[in-house]
């Protein structure tokens, strides 16, 4: 490993080989793929538990032409990195940032114009016994916070962006549009707010969690949109999501878009120009807010979690991912990990 | 008519039939077309000269689902209705409104739910000897305004809404895609904020224009898009604008869209989710400062006008309007006007 200050620990489990769920094509599992070798200024980080997200199902879709190693929701326990992070456990920021650029040189790293993002764009993730990542995305995990949680940091740190973008105010009336992972922690923390909340999704199991939570939810095919919300936040993962927040949201209110999706799907702007819409893209959030969430037990994300596999059957894990009858799927590395035994 | 204080003007020209451009499946011509009925509250107004824009040729591909008379765009004079407005020059504003919806109620009549549209949305237009409008709708032309320049009003409106809506400061870098009639109409009204301004387009007239007023100009095969415009104003009527606007747009940027079209288009919004685009809808703008901008001259709409054509050869004009060789086409009623001569 480059740079000073550095150490290993673990290394006995750790060889030249690991496992992981891999994309070219199609998703396999390898159990002799090349371990991860951290470049300058990079930790190596074992990986604990990864969350399969909507991104990773249109990867294998086509979306962003990627190929590597999936995954970018994780909590690990950093092995070879500086002395002080080693054995820590940890989350990390999925963009690996330049920190030259114009974004990066006007406080918009997260849109660094070289950057790599784990799991996404020319950078292997998290599906895998071991993951490397620039020290300074790292983040430590605080006791509070069990590995079942902080595996949903990423995520709902991108759930918090909305509330970062959006000044939401009590007497708005909100619409989150999907009732998948990412809309069920866009709403738990739309809650926060206080604002006139309802999720409108297809999916009457997830729609039975809102109820759980105290949010008022509806069935799509009961509710006639009537233009008469403020804002929709779409989270529904396909495109046919868009022209209907467009027939939600009031004239001169605001969709804020969470969904990214690999195939183009027919359009028509003239609703966002006639009604003078305003939307919004948003991505990654403030991770430090989505720990202290965490902490907080502000955001329940245990319950959300309907199954885990073995990084093994990664591949069936994938296809439970893509059943709207699952919420969350979790990937967890076996015992003993690090290939080459 | 209806309502007390109405008189009538110029009478013995007016007949139970006029001239009129019809559009129902096919742009006609009619001598014999139904005077206009004004209803209450509404006046008569004998039109002078009317423009045709976009919004006109994208209504005869099936917008909307419109039919009756089209136009909007036009300066007449007052033949029928409240005393103090006859003989008066006046434009109109187009959207004509409930007044008691919940959009008239919070300011934003414009998006009322029970609005007609003049030659859009219920409501025919007036590319005809006359026109109905609501009185509230009229706005007095001053004389230092003239006809060919009174014409522009509207569609200088919907171009200042622009800088209605967005804060544009001395330092942002912006574009105005497409170099059409609102296109040009956008650029000049940006000039006057200062910011670093370039009109891209595909048309060497109309960009030959933009180099006349001193306005930065480029042909869009000679650009290669950089992602690194803070505005981009999306005019140029086709769908394959948005997706060419994401491309010279900032992470974070915005994008105005004016472009209103009849047919869904493939687009991809992954880009706005990406890179945190906000894209702002823009339609009609306000009245009194464009009419205050002709008589200031700080704009030119003269010089945009290259044909004009006599109602009896509207046809003709809307092929000449959809020609990008031409920039703005107006109409004219013949003198004598009033059908059933």
């Amino acid at each position: 490993m480059a740079g000073t200050g550095c150490a290993s620990a673990g290394g006995a489990n750790r060889g030249v080989f690991m496992r992981a769920l891999v994309f070219d094509q199609t998703v396999r599992y390898q159990r002799n793929h090349a371990d991860p070798e951290p470049q300058r200024a990079e930790a190596l980080v074992r990986v604990r538990l990864a969350g399969i997200c909507a991104t990773d199902l249109e990867l294998t879709r086509g979306y962003m032409g990627f190929t590597g190693v999936l995954g970018h929701e994780f909590v690990g326990t950093v092995e070879a990195g500086p002395k002080t992070w080693i054995g820590k456990r940890v989350v990390a920021d999925i963009n690996c940032v330049c920190g030259h650029c114009d974004m990066c040189q006007h406080g918009l790293s997260n849109h660094c114009r070289d950057r790599t993002v784990l799991g996404i764009q020319g950078r292997d993730g998290c599906f895998a016994d071991f993951v490397a990542v620039p020290v300074r995305n790292l983040l430590e995990v605080p006791e509070a916070v069990s590995d079942e949680q902080a595996v949903f940091v990423e995520p709902l740190a991108a759930a918090m962006q909305v509330i970062k973008q959006c000044k939401i105010e009590s007497r708005m009336r909100v619409v989150v549009l999907g009732s998948g992972r990412l809309g069920l922690l866009v709403a738990q923390v739309l809650r926060t707010t206080g604002c006139k909340l309802e999720v409108i999704g297809r999916n009457p199991d997830t729609l039975s969690f809102c109820e759980k939570k105290g949010i008022q939810s509806r069935f799509v095919g009961d509710v006639a949109p009537r233009a008469d919300r403020d804002l929709v936040v779409e989270c529904t993962g396909a495109p046919e999501g868009f022209n209907y927040a467009t027939r939600l949201v009031r004239p001169r209110g605001m969709i804020v878009l969470k969904s990214t999706y690999a195939a183009d799907a027919p359009l028509n702007l003239a609703a966002v120009v006639v009604n003078e819409i305003t939307v919004l893209g948003s991505r990654c959030g403030p991770l430090p807010e989505a720990i202290n969430a965490l902490a907080r037990r502000q955001v329940d994300v245990v319950s959300m979690v309907t199954k885990q596999f073995p990084l093994s059957r990664g591949a069936e894990a994938f296809e439970a991912a893509a059943d709207p009858r699952h919420i969350k799927v979790l990937l967890k590395p076996e015992p003993g990990g690090g290939g080459n035994p």
